[in-house]
Parts: structure tokens; sequence; C-alpha cells
């Protein structure tokens, strides 16, 4: 998977995304060669809940000529050179009038900063301050090619059908340009965790990718399957900043004891890279439109170094360097194991209710001269019988014992053989 | 304020006030003077729950003269030096027999004790333990020159209506005769902070404050209005002990999570003197009688050095340097906080559940290039967005984010006046 | 007490019992010169629940020649050697052929260890580890006179008859051939509990106490008396490794809170002897069937050193110098001291539930002049009144104040008799 990993990341980086355009679109194309995808646009215009699809931005070109006639702000040579949403200009002006349409970040010289300008309409450029410093006085020409026009609003999903109606939601955004851990690390987790989903001989739910544009993405995505997701949706996550090798964050819904958290947090307390987990909270992304008092809906996230908690984001210096495709693939598989659990977790209940069964007879029972492992294994399996009780599901049962649900998965098949348990 | 305090608080302290008796009634008139109360007389003899009122106690003089003519535990001097409610008395006898009827604290050989005698007829003197050891063999005159009739029991009780008939309660007591931090602390904090709720430009919550006899007074006020209260009262708090510098302890309510622990404990998180919270119990005051099983009414209390907690406490020791008058007014001022988390405490409900609401449009969301303290208050302002269900007060909504209630306050205005929350 | 157990120690130790025969009737029946029972028999071939009665097993002799004419792992030395449950056998065989049939701890190379085959007919010998490395080649002659027979399984019940029908049950069992803490001390301990509760001069609730074979005899109990336990079982405890000085250990039930627990818990926490408590697991004893999910009874268990945690479980080493009888009296008073707070436990009313009662009308206060010993009591009884309120129970009102109920049982009569409580 890490080649893989790398080599679709290699093809999206130089892409510049933004909300609407055809950077998004290209990259959703992308992006489904390993999720298949059905591609939905949303006109400008259109209201969704208490937001409108505003215009669609493309760009082909843009930077400053110095009055020395070197070409700086290059955005050819890295796409956050310009804000993000930026109308067109083409004229020359004094550095002066120049440095009010400029951002840097004086304490991190040499980082070009990520800014976007989504619903004012105006121009600017992104420099490192250190780039700033060395501007002479003079005759500046500034020049953007970009067209800000009625169009759409891109978002793409992709479904795999399970046995039952309830429906776990994978969600990610795929709208800022040239950056890795926050966000490129999102979409490509995302498609690799499909791929996995997609590889299970059976699923219990049916699962939803959602790869759309942050915020207004979403908001429109809720607008048209909100109300579906508030009767079907059993757990779901918001994938972000989930690619550096920084120690697992989880974000809890704002139920906070959600399958989806409880999945989350089992499955985490019984792997070895370190972990926190954190209250809901709406600095973050997504997760606030489908945690919104309307919806409420069972959405957790796990990041790796989460935005706003390490100095390189929204910033050129969150590129390749700073992400690890080792990680990337850590997390996709932690991701999977949330699906194992919530697969896995079910309520059973012993078919013999008074007294322990005597599993000796039916050759479930080592003697007491095995190895002490058989005793390990046999206490695990009297355990799930003792409590299996149609109250308590499978996640509980592992809980109460502190171990993990996949100790307790070998002795299903088994014990539905023997007739002891059934499902409740 | 402090002057003030200190001002009251020198009228105050030489009457030798009682459970009964015009040092009661004097000491409230002077307390009217700042917060104007209704002056409520109940006769000698009037059955109050399990309890009578008592006969009423006056006293103009007492002292001893000792064999060699010196006149000692003269009450002009100390009036701690009779036995609250002692008898009458007026004869001459030996050391022997004078020492059955003299008080000292042996650990505390300085001190004077504060000695009462409610409900059984007897006299005594209270003296240090220093000059109980000096009195020499010989006869002694002995000389109380009290009263003990028919008469009544004083309360008084200052009324600021708002604009509910939901109650607040404070609650002190004015019986004590000399001693600083227990007693005239109360009053005089309770009297101050009357002042300052009486000049809130408005009051969702009617307030009552009561000045009455410890215990027997309470028990006469609540058999009169306890059924009242229980219907009405959403949070009250009994002031004792709270004028010397010692850090806060907040005594909860026997029912623990009410309304005024909540806002107790939620102000006292977010200041700066330290302070401990500790359960209900019975070794206490006239919260014993508010929370009793009958009533059991959301009644706390928030002192500064608890009485039993301090030895000055029940002694001559417990005077004017024992206490501070700035931290008289820091009491006040917390109590005032109380107040206005109370009168701040609503439940709001989003006008737009699904998704969070665009702010940008309507002025209200700092764009990405503004400073971090713009983007500091659009969290908190968000975040009362997300958590205005209906079913969170701001009190909890706050907690959930870790800030004060008065953190939220500034957000109030803004969101009603854009329609974006309303009162639930 | 101490003596009296060593007695009936000694007595028992020698006897070779298993989960049927005679070893068990003979050591029932020395039990019951200190506990009369009532002795039942279920016949081999009766369905239990998922479990059929088994053969009656029972030994005379047994013994292995060595080639050079040494009796070794001879019964009548240490009944041990013989796999409990082990088939007849009279034969000559080579060492390898014996090999198969030798049990031995290579770790604990002078332990003899414990080993069973009830439910498989098989014969084999229990051996140390050093003893069996000096065997030598050559022919041994393999001698166990034993009888596997259609007969009967045994238990004895004793019942102690209470004032009420809810009842308190307590359980062990008695099929361990010669071992101390596992498992002489469960039923040593139980009997002489069973004194100590028919002294009681009257009880509230029923006790019984059963005394059977593990597992199945547990199974065949219930089988017959489970449903009428479901209905009445207020607490019961399981008794087992009970009899050293290691600390407490108590497992708590499945349910966690019954009253079993909460006297066990109570208990512990007001006495001197370290302890600690532990969730319900299945790998102990009896209480796995009494927690099983259809009967899920309020039974704990409080041991000492506990099963598969010392070293000397389930060996030769856990003899007679492995225990204590001193501890064994200390674990019989924690017991009784559970049934002492069971028994006191009960919901009381206050009659005068506005304000406090006046206590000094009754002569039930002390005055102010009085010691502090006087005042720690008052404190303690004023308490109990204002928790009176008919819906904490005494057990939950010494809880609030951090005391152990047995503080408050001197409370109980006077306040009865003031009518000031009654019970709920």
């Amino acid at each position: 998977m890490i080649s893989q990993l790398e080599k679709y990341f290699d093809r999206l980086w130089p892409i510049c995304r933004s909300i609407t355009g055809n950077g998004l679109r290209e990259s959703l194309k992308i992006v489904s060669e390993l999720a298949s995808m059905e591609i939905t646009e949303v006109p400008t215009g259109t209201q969704v809940f208490d937001w409108v699809v505003p215009k669609e931005w493309n760009i082909s070109d843009a930077y400053i000529i110095t009055p020395s006639g070197k070409k700086i702000c290059d955005f050819k040579v890295n796409n956050l050179h310009v804000v993000n949403y930026a109308i067109a200009v083409d004229k020359k002006i004094s550095l002066d009038e120049l440095k009010k349409h400029l951002y840097s970040i004086p304490e991190m010289p040499d980082a070009i900063p990520y800014i976007t300008s989504y619903y004012s309409e105006k121009w600017g450029f992104c420099i490192s301050h250190n780039e700033l410093n060395t501007l002479e006085e003079g005759e500046y020409t500034v020049f953007i090619d970009s067209t800000l026009e009625e169009g759409s609003l891109t978002y793409g999903e992709a479904i795999l059908n399970g046995e039952t109606d309830k429906e776990i939601l994978f969600s990610t955004y795929l709208c800022h340009p040239s950056m890795a851990n926050n966000e490129l690390s999102g979409p490509l987790v995302q498609a690799f965790l499909y791929q996995k989903i997609a590889s299970l001989p059976k699923r219990k739910y049916t699962y939803r990718f959602l790869f759309a544009p942050e915020t207004i993405g979403v908001i429109a995505y809720l607008h048209k399957h909100g109300i579906h997701l508030k009767e079907k949706l059993e757990a779901g996550y918001v994938l972000t900043c989930c690619g550096d090798a920084g120690d697992f964050v989880y974000k809890q819904s704002k139920r906070i004891n959600t399958n989806a958290d409880r999945a989350a947090k089992h499955v985490l307390k019984n792997q070895t890279i370190p972990y926190s987990v954190i209250p809901f909270s709406v600095g973050g992304s997504d997760e606030r439109q489908y945690c919104s008092p309307g919806f409420n809906l069972p959405v957790g996230s796990l990041t790796r170094s989460m935005y706003q908690r390490y100095k390189e984001y929204h910033t050129s210096l969150d590129n390749k360097s700073f992400i690890s495709f080792e990680a990337m693939e850590q997390t996709v598989n932690t991701y999977f194991d949330f699906v194992r659990a919530l697969e896995l977790n079910e309520k059973y209940i012993t078919t013999i209710p008074y007294c322990e069964p005597q599993l000796g007879k039916r050759g479930l029972y080592p003697s007491s001269t095995e190895p002490l492992a058989a005793r390990k294994l046999i206490h695990d399996r009297m355990h799930f019988l003792t409590y299996a009780d149609g109250e308590h599901d499978l996640m509980d049962i592992a809980e109460f014992k502190g171990i993990s649900i996949f100790d307790l998965e070998e002795h299903i098949a088994p014990l539905l053989e023997a007739g002891l348990i059934k499902k409740a």
C-alpha cells in the first residue's frame, strides 16, 4: 500500500484545488481510480440551509514582476502564492500598494501561508516573510488570470452496499491546494480504506465515502442526504490530518458514547500507537456540520497531528517531508479496525441461561492437564458465555474483561455451531 | 465598600445580641439602613414545628466582685463574660461554689469562651483561663441584672422583586454577641450584597434576604414561609463565617447538584481565590433547617474560615483583628457573581439547527487574516451556537468548553439580534 | 475459636474427598457437628440443567512399585498422589508407558500437583518433579483400587430461620482431598460462621449454608432451589481460599452493587486488614453458577490468597503450614460483620420532617459545655436524622459521613424510643 499511497500523492500534489472548479474535478477523477464514485454538481446560487453555493473559481496563472523584472510569487511554482478564490488582476502598482495585498508569517519567515477568500471578492498573494523583506521600492506588475463565474460545486460519493440498511460514513475534503497532512492525507487514507472495505467477503453495514469541499460541500451534501443519515447512520468519521507520524488523537462526537465513539476508543485502547481522546469542539472540520444540533449524528474523527496543533499547519511547510506513508498506512489500518469492530459487534444470548454449560462434553473445554494458553482461551470463552445475556454487546463484554473484541472473535463460530449462543 | 463595611462593623460590634431581645432588635435596625427590611415579632410560646419560641432575654449589667474588691467578668467590658441567656443572680458565694459557674478554655488561656444556655435556666460567667487561675479563696459577689420574660423573637426580611416568581434566598443570623467572623461577617456581607443586587437594572429572580436568630429564628421563618419556598426557590445560600482572609469553602446542599450548587461551583472554578467544595453536613448552621428532609431546599453555603475549623471560633479572639474588610468585600463580590451567573443562565435554542449558520454574511465571523484574539472569540461563539439545543443551559455550555459563563455573556445580544438564537 | 478450628482441620485433613463418594459423606458428617445439616443424595444420571450427575467414585488404596521394589506414590501417605476420579488399574508397565500417566510440575519440583479427571475415564498418578527424575528404567507395578459405579452425589445444607422470608446464602465446597487454603478453609470458616449466626438473639434474615461439591454440586442444588433463591435471596457469598494470612480480596457479584456487595465493601472499608475489590470474573468458583445469566444472583466472594494467585494453589504445598488459624478466625469475624451490617441495614423515616427535631427537650442533645466526645456523638445522631428520609438506608447514611454503619447502631434504639424515627 505504501508505494501506491506515494504514487497517488505525487499525482494529486501539484493540482490547484479550491471549493469549486476544475482542480477539484480533476482531483476527484484521480481518486475515483481507487474508489469508484458518483460525481454530483451543485449549481452556483443553490440555497443549502443557511448557505448559498458560490460562483465557481478557476485559475490558470498568477505572478508578480518586481521593479527589476524578476518574476516572484509564481503560481506555477507554488499554487499557495495566490490567495485561494482571488479575483483577476493585471496592473502596475507601487510597493506600498502591493503590501496591502501580501500575506506572510513573521514568526515562520520561510513559510508561505495558505489564505482563502471564498466569500469576499478580492485579490492577494502569499509570500514567505524572508522574501517579503527583500522587496525593493518601485513599480510592480501584479497578474492573476482567474475567473469567478456561474458554475457548480462538485463532490463525489462512493458506496459499498451491505446486508442491512444501517450505514457507516467516512467523510473527507479535497479542496486544499498543495498541502500534505492537511489535506491530501484525508482523501488518500479514505480511498485506501475504501479498498480494504471493498475486499471484505461480506459486510453488515452499507458504507458511504464522501469526498467533498470542506464546509460548503458537506452542507450541500447534508442538504440532500442529512435526513436519510439521521435515520440510518450507525457511525461516521471525518478523515483529516491523518498522514504524519504523530500520535493518534480521537475527537469524540457531540453525543460522546455513540457506537462511532465506542468502537474508536475500544480499538485505540487495544493497539500500540500512543493516543489521546478529546471532546467534541467546533474548532475543527466537517464534524461541525454532522454534529450540528438538528442532525447530531454519531460522527467522530481520528487524526494524527491535528489542525492548529502543529506549526506547519496551513503553510507551504505542510509538504511531503512532513508526512509519512508508513504512518498513513497505520491510519488506514486503524480505521479499518474500527470497521472490523463495528462489523463484529453484536448482542448474543446464551441458550443455556441457568448455570454454566458443560463445555467438556462438547469438546470446548481443555482438560486440567493442558497448557496455560488453552486455559486462557477457555476463560475468554466462559467470560463470553456468562455475559451473553442479550443486553451487553461484544464490545461491552470485551471491556468488562479488559480484552479486545478481536480476542472474542474466534469464539463466535464454535459457540454458534455448538448451539450455545444465538444472536439476540 | 471597605470603609462602609468597617463603619457598620464598629457600630454593631458592642451590642449584646441573643436569639431574642433588644440587642437583636437594635442590630436589625442598624442593618435596615443598608437593606430595608420588614420586621416580624413571633410571641413567646408560639409553636413552630417541633420547637416553642422561648421567653425573651434582656440584660443590662453583670459582673463579679472578688474578695479583694476587684470587679471582674464585667459585661460592660466584654459581653461574652456572661453566659448568653443567663438568669438573674445577686449573691455572695465561695470560690468553690463560683467555679461551678465559670467557663474557660485551658488550651486557649487568653480566650473568653462563648457559652449559651437558651433552653435551660441557669447562670454563669465566662473567663479567660489565665484570669481564672489568679482567683483567690474568699467570698465573691456575683451579679447579673437580666430578665427572662414573655416577649417575642424578632427577625427581619428584605425583598427585591424580579420579573418572575422564582426566588433566590440569602439567609444569615444576627444572634451572637461581640464576635467578628462568626457572626458579624454574615449580616454585613448580606447587607452589602443586597445593595449590589438592588442596583441591578433588572432582575429575573425575586430576592429574599433573611436576618434572623440562628436555628429557632429560621425555624419560625420556615414555619411561615417554608411551603412557599418549596415551590418557588431556585437557589439559596446561608451566609456565615465569611469575613476573614481564609480560602473559600463551599458547602453543598443536600441535593448536591441544584442550581445553587452549580452556580457556586462554576463561579468558584473561574475565579482566583483558592477554594474547596465539601458535602452537606449537619454540623453547620441554618442549612440544617433548609435541607431538612421535609423541605430539602436548594440551599448551600459559601464561607471563608469555617465554623469549628479555626481555633478562635466561639471565643473572644474572633474579633476585629481576625477579620479583613478587603476579604469581606471579595466575599460580597463572589456571592454577587453567583447571582450574575444565575441571572444569566438560560436555555437558548438555535434558529438554524441544520449545519452551522453562515456567520460571515452577518458580519459575525472574522476573516482568516484577522488576529488570533478574534478567532478565539469566534470559537466561543460557534461553541455557543452548536450547543444551543434547548436542552443545555449556558452554565452547561460554558463547562463543556472549560470557560466561564461570563465569557459567553457578550455573545448573547449579537446572536439574539441576528436572529440566530432564541430563549428555549 | 482458634483451637477448635485447628481440631476440626486435623480431623478433616487426611480424608480423600471428591465430588462424590464416601470421603465427601464422612467430611459432611464431621462438619455437621458444628452446623447441623440436612444431607441430600442426588443419584447418578440425574439431569441437572446442562449437566448429568456422574458415577460415584470411591478409592481404598493406590501405589506404584518401582523395578527395585520400592513403593512410591502411596495414596496412604498422600492422597494427592492419585488422579482424583482415576479408574482402577493393576498391571506391570515400562517406565516410558508409566510416564504417560504421571503428572508433575517442573517449576515447583517439590510439589505434588492436584489433578482431576471427573468426566473422562482414565488413571494416573501425581508426583513431585524431583522424585520423577529419580525413576530408573525397568518394570513398574501400578495399582489403583477404586470403583466408579452408580451411586449419588452428596451435599449438605444447614438453615437458620429468621423473622422474614428474605434470605442470606453462604456456599462452600468440600470436594478437594488434602489441601488447606483451597479448600478446608472454606468449610471451616463457614461452619464457625454458622455458630456465630446461630448465637444471635434474633435474626431478620433466614440463613442458608450450603456444603456441596464444587460446580456439579452447586448446579444440582440450584436445579432444585435456584428459582426460590431468585425470589428470596438478599445477599450471598462463596467461601473459598479464606484461611491464610493474605490480604482480603472481595470479588463482586456480576451485578456489582447488590446488597451483598454493598455490605462487603462497607465493612471492608471500616476495618484494618488491607483489602482489594475486584470485578466479577468466571475464573473462580461457584459464583459462576450463582451469577449465570438466568439466575444473576447477588452473590460475591471474600477470600484471602485467592485461587490461581498463590503458587502453592492446587498442590501438596497448600498445607497446614500455608494457613493460619488466627487469620481464619479474622475471616469468620469479617463475614460475621457482613451479616451484622445486613441485619442492621434498614430505611428509617423521621417523624419530624420539617426543620430539625429539638433534641434538647428530649435529653438527646449535650449542652455546649459537655466534652467533645458527646458532641461527636450528637453529630452522628443529627446526621442520621437529617438523612432519615425513607429513601436512604443506614449503609447509605453511614457512607455519606464516611463512618461505619456500626457507629450509627447506638442511635437507633434511643431515636425509636423517643418516637423521632420509624422504619420506612
